[in-house]
């Protein structure tokens, strides 16, 4: 990330702003996670830490943006394009996204090959037919009636395709993966992103502004389909635990590695905000 | 680029709608001309043509929004959030720009490294350092006097630095290319990067609307610095020609195989959009 003092200073003070300051940073926690289950290149891990959360930064600030969610709260702080303005935001957001992919195709000790396969995963997933595709498919369906069908293909690629790039790039990182773990990660990873986002809608209803860090009511308030109007409050979360508990028992097979996947599949349903 | 019936279909649309009708495709044309100085690989190169235009048309479609130019006319048609709304656009921008990167990650037969190379010169060359950058400080600077040493600055990287990425990658994409040839081309390129953006200055003074496919006078209109109020409209176009001059006379060594390059550079002082 270019220092604030670099030239364009504003462009850099805002992609600053927006990725170095708070949020969870759940998948770059899931890209080590998933990391521990082989030998890894550090270089190469750290690279792809980065590169996940650059990219789910990028998509905060523009999904933030007037012209979409159009949200004044992130993160517990003013969004990108009110403390910037909207020229700004929009700029910040693009160079994030390119600076992810600069980052993963710098120099690492892993086969180039890798290395590129690794990009492959993250443009995949953050592309039309993954990320961005489901940000256009919720747009499109605001104040729309949804199956829960159509709600769950909508949050695999809104939300659910960049946290399985995360778990699948951690395991990448490593020497030694072979393809059936990768598979049985991504399982893993698939109901993780699912429990994610019901929990996500669950705390939209039940957290205030301050806890969330960002507008809480928002998607009842923007007449979204949301988990919680489909089955209920109650339902809902024993829904996420359910996929929580099936994500886990996945992870059996991988023994103690698997310990920090598990922790952050539990912090999944447990968490505040 | 995913078909328009594959869904997120109006995503689909937009991004097909923006990147496939139109333009001079003047940036795939200089990767396609500076391989042919080598032995090329097919695949790579075809690869490379498709991500600089992507990379191209992406930073069209952000650009012509409301927050930043404003504009509701590119290539002869309604610009894309004209078209199809800002939220639209905006995604469609961004996931054109995440495919660039899909596109040049596939396999091809150059060695992996070499492909890890050519992702990092485009992605230097998109990001806040390079086209994102210059966008920045133009939008910083409107109705602000410039010198001609800021105002190249400020066009090195908004329209330069792809330009000089396109050549770049067209030499990559040769398996007998050395460093010596690469410099002496990005020289080449950088000569006319800045003829182009003169050029464009005077066309935007000149020509009319009909004939560029984007609206005239935009950028006096804009109280935008250019090169036509820096140092007249017969001077600009005596500048661009002396550079597009110096940029042949870099191709020399190159014999015959530069003449697509040559041509190229007379074909950016005497287009007419």
């Amino acid at each position: 990330m270019p220092s604030e003092k670099a030239d364009p200073q504003t462009l850099h003070e805002a992609m600053r702003y927006a990725a170095l300051d708070g949020g969870k940073r759940l998948r770059p926690l899931l890209v080590l996670a998933a990391s521990e289950l082989g030998e890894t290149d550090p270089i190469a891990l750290e690279h792809a830490m980065a590169a996940v959360e650059l990219i789910h930064v990028y998509s905060l600030v523009h999904d933030d943006m007037p012209a979409m969610d159009n949200d004044s709260l992130r993160r517990g702080k003013p969004t990108c394009h009110v403390q910037y303005g909207e020229a700004t935001a929009l700029l910040a957001g693009d160079a994030l996204q390119t600076l992810a992919f600069d980052v993963l195709s710098q120099p690492t000790n892993l086969p180039p090959a890798r290395q590129l396969k690794m990009m492959s995963v993250l443009a995949q997933a953050s592309g039309s037919l993954g990320m961005a595709g489901g940000q256009a498919i919720d747009l499109a369906n605001v104040g729309l009636p949804m199956t829960q069908t159509e709600l769950e293909h909508m949050h695999s690629l809104k939300t659910g395709a960049l946290i399985r790039a995360a778990v699948v790039l951690g395991a990448l990182s490593c020497t030694d993966v072979n393809d059936g773990d990768i598979e049985r990660l991504d399982h893993y990873a698939r109901k993780l992103g699912l429990a994610f986002q019901v929990i996500d809608d669950v705390l939209d209803c039940e957290a205030d502004t301050a806890t969330l860090g960002k507008t809480a009511g928002k998607d009842a308030d923007n007449n979204k389909p949301t988990y919680v109007k489909l089955m209920g409050l109650a339902e809902a979360r024993h829904y996420a635990e359910t996929l929580v508990e099936e994500a886990v028992a996945l992870l059996n097979p991988f023994g103690d590695k698997a310990d920090r996947l598990r922790s952050l599949a539990l912090f999944v349903t447990e968490r505040k905000n």
